[in-house]
């Protein structure tokens, strides 16, 4: 018997048809003999139907009400969820984040969880009901309501699944999403692309910074902080999913032999912006970034390169933050007294991930490689340890993100591929912040 | 200063536009100086739609679970609140049930306040925000939300009056409304009547328990309990309504002169229901009343007459529950095995009430003149303390709710009418059960 937390997202649980398909999925795993808590997002639209209201009233609504109001989402979500289980004979109880003992910080709207008291599950476990928890939500030290912030219900199932320990028995943590699992490659895309059995919390993390959806970074920081083994699958099929957990696990999955490459990811709608020609003095980069995050922009990859005591400093940005980092970014050079800045549009990113790259030489090259004899021209090199990004223009990006996808021959999945070299960390290319 | 409670009902908080509405009379409340508590039930047609959420999912629904869901339509419309009167600069803050200590009985969907601990509202005033509490709602021992059933945010409203000894100060409850407060007679029969500018606990239990909607029963007698005076008003228009009190205020309020009579309510669709020549054993009442509850009838007027040791029985019924009351009463009489049914349709029940009556005699004889003078016959007749009703005929009732209206002057409201004889307690002329 093992003990596992299933999470549905608002898509599953949009309206009571598939709140029943969802109670189904639940009683089919009570019924092999584990134990199980449920996790629900809102229903739907529920989310954007109470922010319209609030801001009908109060266009800069308090925090702390905000989230006494969203609260209600998940709140409605697991009283229908267990009253669905109970239909279908499964004893079951709704629980409230407060109820279920989640603690937060008194952050509202973006609060972080400090601690679970796992005695209220255990309690019900004892007595034979599901819990059926609201995901997102919790309580701070006065009682009040708290929410997570983005990718909360993701969290609040890992974070449970963390507080029980389940790895010690053979659990984890089902997502029940509204995709398959975690892909090679966006499958819109990239027609070959082939659903992962696999991949790293490292690779997921760098995945979903690079674009891939299928989770919120949050919850898989969470799960890799704990070792909860989490599980993305499909809602309404019966087919398993992609399994994110540590390196070793995933490396016992594969056989003895490393996937070098696990994934490759297209952002397709890049502008770059350039300092160029400003004085390299000790503290400028902080002055430029702390400058563009106070305009709420959100910056991609950062590249400086120096040229004596002059430098050039360019970062990517989504294209529709142009028009505000050109402001942003004016505003740096008058205060610099010098430079030039220059506005690159019509770019996209295409990466390619996998922690087998730590221990691998030769990853870059087959990119660059590829690349060149597909004719796309790069613009711009990005790496970390385990990705390798690189600026195309965009009218490329699709064929570039296919491109990348063949060189490594993803369409085989987890399926071991003809091999690197083994030993050399890949050549470091360019610097990131 | 005094403390005082302001609860707007679930037309009241409708939509936005409307929140807002209540939130500027909170505002102006607050304004003036007073300890200020708010207490709101859930926007419009929520519980409806609650609960038909509930009933597609399971047709039998978990009264648990039901309580869960419920009582999210109060925790947005609180939030909502106190959003509002942020908005207009106001300090707010909402709170659930559980939040402000409204503990319950654990029977769900009808629970019943066990004790409120005001410590949570007292810190609120000593910080200057006005709490704005989600009516309805507690919680239980074991930390479970309840409700409280029909009524329930009315009663939610007198218990925190009640609760932070509202009276002592000379605070009240104010009851927000769509009536402009308690008339001495519906006013979309009686085109003179009149409204109260106050009215006692007693006197307005009777009216509710005779139709007048305005307020709910269990409030006014939580309220007569511990000494709250209700206020009941409209909550879009600026007058004030009527004061439900004691009846040594209400005298207060009249001058030294009693108000014999203070309003006249019609039931206008009534079936009347005779089990004729039963035997009158001991305990045959108590087996046929329990056969109709059952069958879930509400009874109104019961009235035995006994002839040598046969007895007959009738009793008032709606008229929607004639066909239920006819399939359970002809049970009864198979179970006794003898007795005749006789079932009366179209009549219609008219009442005088006024805590005078136990004081002054003339009431019933005064009533009884004038309906025979209007020529309406009388076919039943029962009394309480404060109360005389007339069974008559469905198509005079209308005629006779104003022939009383007019009889004991009513259109004149609280003021002093002429008088009627003192010092006898009026004549009872039939048991009522």
């Amino acid at each position: 018997m093992a003990t596992i937390v299933q999470k549905f997202g608002g898509t599953s649980v949009g309206d009571p048809q598939r709140i029943m398909r969802c109670a189904k999925r639940v009683a089919e795993t009570k019924a092999a003999g584990h134990h199980l808590v449920v996790v629900v997002s809102a229903m739907g639209d529920t989310t954007d139907d109470l922010i319209a209201l609030a801001e009908a009233i109060n266009t800069e609504p308090d925090r702390r009400e905000m989230d006494m109001l969203m609260s209600t989402g998940e709140q409605v979500s697991v009283a229908l969820m267990a009253m669905a289980l109970q239909k279908l004979g499964v004893p079951a109880v709704s629980l409230t984040g407060g109820q279920v003992g989640i603690r937060t910080t008194d952050a509202h709207r973006k609060a972080r969880i400090t601690s679970i008291d796992p005695q209220r599950l255990r309690r019900e476990f004892a007595l034979g009901r599901v819990p059926v928890v609201c995901g997102f939500q919790g309580i701070c030290d006065n009682g009040d309501i708290t929410t997570l912030g983005r990718g909360g219900s993701d969290t609040t199932a890992v974070a449970l699944a963390a507080a029980l320990d389940v790895a010690c028995d053979g659990g984890y943590c089902d997502i029940f999403t509204d995709v398959d699992g975690v892909y090679t490659a966006d499958p819109r895309i990239v027609k070959n692309a082939a659903k992962l059995a696999a991949i790293s919390y490292e690779e997921m993390l760098e995945l979903a910074a690079l674009g891939a959806g299928v989770m919120h970074a949050r919850a898989v920081m969470f799960g890799e902080k704990y070792g909860v083994p989490i599980h993305v699958r499909h809602s309404q099929k019966p087919d398993t999913g992609t399994m994110i957990t540590d390196e070793q696990s995933v490396r016992e999955k594969h056989g003895m032999e490393d996937i070098v490459v696990v994934g490759a990811a297209l952002k397709p709608d890049l502008g770059r912006v350039s300092l160029r020609r400003i004085p390299n003095n000790v503290g400028v980069q902080g002055m430029i970034f702390d400058c563009i995050s106070k305009a709420n922009i959100m910056v991609d990859d950062i590249v400086q390169t120096e040229f004596g005591d002059m430098a050039s400093i360019s970062f990517t940005v989504d294209h529709g933050d142009l028009a505000d980092v050109k402001i942003a970014a004016s505003q740096v050079l008058d205060a610099i007294g010098t430079g030039e800045l220059a506005i690159e549009i019509g770019l996209a990113k295409v990466s390619a991930v996998g922690t087998g790259m730590k221990s691998h030489t030769g990853v870059a090259s087959r990119m660059f490689r590829a690349l060149g004899d597909a004719a796309v021209p790069i613009h711009n090199i990005t790496t970390s340890e385990i990705k390798i990004s690189c600026i195309v223009p965009k009218e490329h990006g699709q064929r570039a993100l296919q491109t990348v996808h063949d060189a490594f021959n993803l369409e085989l999945g987890d399926q071991v591929k003809p091999e690197l070299q083994t030993d050399h960390p890949t050549n470091r290319i360019a610097t990131r912040a």
